[in-house]
């Protein structure tokens, strides 16, 4: 594994777990589950498989400071620092530029800083095999088995067994569909070959530049000028080219015309990208009487199948009487709900974007 | 009405509205209804009434403090201190004693501090016509019609009119009959001559120590020593004294074998004892959804008949998809409960309690 290493995307915002996630602080930035961050926990997760030198974070700098904060492990100069975000093929395209000038033989783990991953020998092992597997030139996904119609994710459809390619079973990919309709949805969850895209791919920085040369050749243009200029000229190189870049996701962009593209069944894993708050009903593990309480103290009195997220603090929490709820409760705003309309919060941080209530977002 | 004084009861504590009602800080000292204090609503609702200087508060000294800031108005001589709370029989006790030697001819009413009047013209009209029928030797109580079998309040069974003392309806009362058991309730609830005691009473000083001298002769015998006593050496006989009572309420001390005792129909005047979260919503009017929001930022995505309580600041409360809700957002605590279930409130700060957690009571 000498020439692997983790990419961790982390610059991602996203308001679906507001109000813990906000704007220039996003969610993998909390204890979420408990005690580490998620962006810790990613980083945790891959001790015992890179050495920290080998993990690179690639980050806006509004978060920065907050990840060098929560991860001292990792060197100062393996954190990679977008203007602005552009979309994970700008992201990717960064990382294996400058990955491919340091070692040309490099291979990279794309990692995702806001996911859950419970089975972390699993992913050990799963890591080690994407590897064998990306050696051979293969685009390599993990996917996972589809529970409901999903129109948030991206699909793959799997087609033929790539034998001797490693023990653990392999598929090529035939099809790359991000984001379908409800339809379409429905349609590729009732066959078995299907699965949703968990976002984490392994390949080759030779692999994915020679995509990027194919299919995005002004990203590819970008990215040989960085890759081309000194290490004291590539930050302000990147501050001057970034802006003019078309924001474009990895999956748009690249893998649904990609080629030699394989698929690894990974829901094993464990896996949850931490989506809405209902969705930790699923990552953690409730009490007898289905209840969470992450970093709160919790005083539940004929109480159910609620979640407690708090800010770690002496703050005591009661309910009473209640069923199915979520409660967020941060410095400036408390949310109550149903947690089977937790989704709603991002009609919440809509209306509060049109009346210009930024304090909140 | 020269010789006549309110006396307002301010030294209670209780726990039915934790946790914004605390063990040094109860109910009567917070904005519960909006912008006035409870106990701010109760001296201004005697404003037209009696002036300032005939206002009289008898409280513990813990409260005193916030009393005074809160009604400036009221001579700081006024202010009667308990150096422990001994039930209301000693309050009213004290009261009478001290009134007694500063008027011979005085008459009280007695007003709780934490309770609700809606309709302010007809509590003025009522107090006037009490204080009529007072001024002939009767001690004059309130009644409310019950609306549901309370086991919490006190019953009194009106008699016959007493007729010519008022222009009000006014009745000789048969039968007084504090906290019932249900059953018996039940029964009462169902004949129309009872009413619930309001706890507001109008009398002679000399017609209730009369009483206290038939019926409570240890507290009559205190009284009657800080009465003699000069008024620089009072506070200390207090203090020395107060610890020596049997801590008893006016209704069981006095009022269930009181002799001469009036019963006032008072059902419009929209009285609330304001004495569990879920009253609040008879107390308040609605928006359209039937929500209320007092001191508080709320923000409701289909959301009904649900009451948060803030703390006045700029916290944003968000509920979605809630019905029938009660939040109170303090400080230290927050508590959410099904609206019918706010009165085991009382189950958690028992459980706090005996979990010595001293700090939330």
């Amino acid at each position: 594994m000498e020439h692997t290493y983790a990419v961790i995307m982390a610059g991602g915002g996203g308001t679906r777990l507001w109000p813990v996630s906000r704007k220039n602080k996003p969610k993998q930035l909390f204890p979420l589950l408990g005690e580490e961050t998620l962006f810790q926990s990613t980083v945790t997760r891959l001790e015992g498989l890179f050495p920290p030198e080998r993990i690179l974070v690639v980050t806006v700098a509004e978060q920065a400071r907050d990840m060098r904060e929560q991860a001292p492990s990792i060197p100062d100069e393996n954190y990679l620092i977008e203007p602005a975000p552009r979309g994970t093929a700008s992201v990717i395209g960064l990382a294996a530029a400058i990955l491919q000038q340091r070692d040309p033989q490099a291979l990279m783990a794309i990692l995702p800083a806001d996911h859950h991953i419970r089975n972390r020998d699993l992913f050990h092992y799963l890591m080690c095999a994407a590897v064998d597997v990306a050696e051979t030139d293969y685009l390599v996904t993990l996917g996972i088995s589809p529970t409901y119609p999903s129109t948030a994710y991206g699909y793959i459809q799997q087609g033929a067994p790539l034998d001797g390619k490693s023990s653990y079973p392999v598929y090529n990919v035939q099809r790359f569909k991000e984001k379908p309709d409800e339809k379409t949805a429905q349609q590729m969850i009732r066959t078995a070959d299907h699965s949703w895209n968990s976002g984490m791919f392994v390949w080759k920085t030779e692999r994915i530049l020679a995509e990027f040369a194919r299919q995005m050749p002004e990203l590819d243009s970008v990215l040989k000028r960085i890759a081309a200029a000194d290490a004291g000229a590539r930050a302000e190189m990147i501050t001057s080219l970034w802006p003019t870049l078309k924001v474009e996701t990895i999956d748009y962009g690249v893998m649904e015309n990609a080629e030699r593209v394989a698929v690894m069944p990974a829901s094993g894993l464990g896996w949850s990208d931490v989506g809405s708050w209902d969705s930790l009903f699923e990552v953690l593990l409730p009490d007898m009487n289905g209840n969470i309480s992450i970093n709160s103290q919790h005083l539940a009195l004929e109480t159910h199948n609620t979640l407690v997220y708090g800010e770690g603090n002496e703050r005591l929490i009661v309910t009473i009487g209640m069923d199915d709820l979520v409660i967020v409760d941060t410095g400036d705003v408390l949310l109550v709900c149903k947690s089977d309309q937790s989704q709603q919060v991002r009609d919440v941080v809509a209306h509060l974007k049109k009346h210009r209530q930024e304090r909140y977002l």
